[in-house]
């Protein structure tokens, strides 16, 4: 089994569906190139946006829960000090992993860019796919149930994004394809990362709630879209 | 001369004003240290999420602005040609070195946040420090002069964290000591790229700019201030 397949399985078998073959013949088209660059330059801003919003949404809301967390320590026993010490090595370690997602994002921000420059594609204004949003809309509105949701989403995008570097490789120029294999690479792991924080701040299993997204996952990526993205449903034309 | 006085040379001659002896005074306070550390971890996530926040709004407002920039092509002279591919080579490195500064800041980011860690230090809320809020409310409200006036804030708050850092370098145990000057190296030139962009973007000189506000950021650092912050003006207990 190769290394790529070794990262590909895990994504498989999170991810709710594979890409359809219509979005791929779509996708391949050299005519669309431009577009499938732009879009994956302004997802990988956006990637390292988010993982920053969540550091600075986690650490402004800190001190209610550190005082929530020693409340029910004094009411509770002795487990919950390991909760607590969990809880607040955890915060750090959540911090620390946002940090670093999204120097990882602004590297390949840059790198795509480059590749953009390189081969004199106007950089042009792009709407944004319809996919984030069609998750976003579910999150629920509550702390830490937000967050948690944010995560998950997160796992989910992380996801399809290196299912389609994989899926577009064979079709690409040597360029392009030694580059999205490298992306599959180093992004390969991060759904992984997301569900392991949204499972340490959540306090049931996050079972239901990946399940949840999961349908909203597919339908985004199963049903006609009107705009292709990098992140696009089938093509509404196929 | 030394490396370090090379780095604040320019810094200190571009600053309206020195820190004030009194701030010092409060800062050194080992009561203080933990407000000082945690706001400066706020401080350096906040300063790249506004490098982000610039090559995110800078690259939205990008289709729009090349328009712009081929109408005066039919316009004008031959001159415009090269103002065109100025500009647009100059989008590029505008998204490049903001990509490249905010990756910067992520990881003093994380740097702080293991000192903090490392010190057992409480990382509870900590409201923002009325500085950057001064400086942000004279904003233009039209573009590129919002551009223009949030790359010359950017420089004052650079700026001002290297002058911070070196003048309490003396005052702090060696492994800040050593840190604080190692950010000065690192930092020390971003206020002179944030000028640059600016100028690069401006139409007119951003002298006026640059001096209406050296006069409120003297202001900010100046006068009585009731919050101790990594930026704040004159303890008003001084």
């Amino acid at each position: 089994m190769t290394d790529t397949q070794q990262l590909l399985d895990p994504i498989l078998e999170f991810l709710p569906c594979e890409t359809p073959e219509e979005w791929i013949a779509e996708a391949i088209k050299p005519e669309n190139l431009p577009t499938l660059l732009i879009d994956h330059c302004n997802n990988e801003l956006k990637a390292a946006q988010s993982a920053m919003s969540i550091a600075g949404r986690y650490r402004s809301g800190s001190a209610s829960k550190q005082s929530e967390v020693k409340r029910n320590c004094e009411k509770k026993a002795a487990s919950t000090a390991l909760n607590l010490m969990y809880r607040y090595t955890g915060h750090f370690q959540l911090l620390n992993k946002m940090s670093r997602l999204a120097r990882e994002e602004l590297r390949h921000f840059e790198q795509v860019l480059t590749i953009i420059k390189k081969r004199d594609i106007p950089y042009g204004t792009l709407s944004a796919s319809r996919y984030a949003g069609a998750l976003r809309k579910h999150v629920r509105t509550w702390e830490p149930a937000r967050m948690v949701d944010t995560l998950i989403i997160g796992a989910y995008i992380e996801a399809r994004s290196c299912e389609r570097f994989h899926k577009l490789a064979p079709y690409l120029d040597d360029e392009l394809k030694k580059f999205y294999l490298s992306l599959l690479k180093s992004e390969g792991r991060h759904f992984k990362d997301y569900l392991t924080l949204a499972e340490s701040l959540s306090e049931e299993s996050i079972e239901e709630r990946v399940a949840f997204f999961a349908k909203v996952e597919r339908e985004a990526i199963e049903s006609a879209d009107e705009t292709f993205r990098f992140h696009s449903g089938v093509p509404a034309t196929a």
